[in-house]
């Protein structure tokens, strides 16, 4: 699907705005007694909050007044079918876990799936006041009024590279055996940061993020802006990775190279 | 030792002045391609970086100025004798590791050991905006003009807890085993926000913060803005931890005595 400068302009000030809706009802409830958490997993702990379920029904208000012909895939209330050939893919809040431990490493994630992936992705950190947008080539960094372009960084291999992902677990075992071989060979591995470890690969401050078991929901907002910063990202097969599972996102092909064949061995 | 409230006033006025020093150096290198980094481990990679230096010179220059007569013991610059019986114990970047990885969880620390701990203490987040201040009593969060009082928050068990570290490792294999047996019976376990898992603590986010093999200058901030939330901090057998070691902080008597009993089973 091809975009042209105008309709690029108009999908990113609906993404820009929907985020804008979703950023008030978040720092609404961050670190707010208001805050009910629920538990999703009957056998775990897997919490939802109010503040995801009102920031994800911002958002669809935004689309039900702008863009009525766009299918929208939200982690809250699923699918809504669209006419466009647009699916707006929301996570209102990636890192519940951080979110309801006060950590600002949470973010709103919006993706635009034209049908191959997402030609726009958002990530936005309400509380930092960072708003990461890319697409239609390019990445930019929005904070305070100021807004600069983003890119990855080179990196020439995996004894040089900076590697995040979100659990020490990272998937099944197999898979955090997978993601331990890599780690293994990596400069330096740091955990923790959820959505936030896409923003700093897309600016360039670190080289690789390994993750698994994601949901589209999680990747295409990120998928958006380190692609648009000039980043790889596919499942750990080298396959396009906007349906989710198993995800690794590097800045140079190099790294992503050398990674893929850890993994795969 | 005892303080009056203009002495107490003083030392905080001291406190934020290198606070606000530290601030100036470590935003000018944070996210920087000016940031040089070294390695201070032949066999290992445990960054220092030009940012850690000049910030720890910034802080030591406000006390030339100020508080000629204190000891100051500095991650970077060791120790300088006084002759007040007052000790400011420096981290100028605590999270070298995050911070060359572009991440906001580092942090600028500040204690102000009085020969039994420290009685103030300082964790301030330059890029977040956010200072937390802890002693004499009480404990606050300044961020973008505006300051409010913390506290901890009532918890009942392991089983509602919040736990954080740093590294999944922890310290020795055995210090890693300890901490897994303390967090396969907590609500949730959270890695990799160095000092500002102290500070969510602090502030009532979080209910647990346990980690081994630190230096003083990793603790006397932190161990300060928690006791002034009034939490508890001390080492794995229950003792003064200020020296540093294996250190568990607490919001909740119940938690502390919870982990420390299977910390030491």
């Amino acid at each position: 699907m091809e975009f042209s400068e105008s309709e690029q302009q108009e999908l990113r000030a609906v993404a820009e705005e929907m985020a804008e809706a979703a950023r008030g009802v978040t720092l609404r409830y961050f670190r707010s007694s208001a805050l009910a958490v629920d538990n999703k997993e009957a056998d775990g702990f897997d919490p939802v909050t109010v503040a995801d379920r009102e920031a994800e029904q911002a958002m669809r208000a935004v689309l039900a007044k702008r863009r009525p012909d766009d299918a929208i895939y939200g982690e809250e209330f699923g699918k809504s079918a669209g006419v466009s050939g647009l699916t707006w893919v929301l996570d209102p809040i990636d890192g519940t876990r951080a979110f309801i431990s006060g950590a600002p490493s949470w973010g709103v994630l919006i993706g635009l799936d034209a049908g191959q992936g997402p030609v726009l992705g958002v990530i936005d950190q309400p509380y930092i006041g960072e708003r990461f947008v890319g697409g239609f080539g390019k990445a930019d960094l929005a904070r305070g009024g100021a807004q600069r372009e983003i890119s990855v960084q080179a990196c020439d291999g995996l004894e040089s590279a900076i590697l995040m992902t979100t659990f020490p677990e990272v998937g099944s075992p197999a898979e955090g055996a997978a993601f331990a071989a890599v780690s293994a060979k990596c400069k330096l591995t740091r955990f923790g940061l959820d959505c936030y470890a896409y923003a700093l690969l897309a600016m360039g401050q670190i080289d690789l993020v390994i993750e698994a078991q994601l949901n589209s929901y999680d990747v295409q907002g990120p998928i958006g802006v380190v692609q648009g910063a000039g980043g790889i990202v596919t499942d750990w097969q080298g396959n396009p990775a906007h349906a989710g599972g198993q995800i690794i996102a590097a800045g140079d092909t190099r790294v992503h190279a050398a990674a893929l064949e850890i993994l795969n061995s």
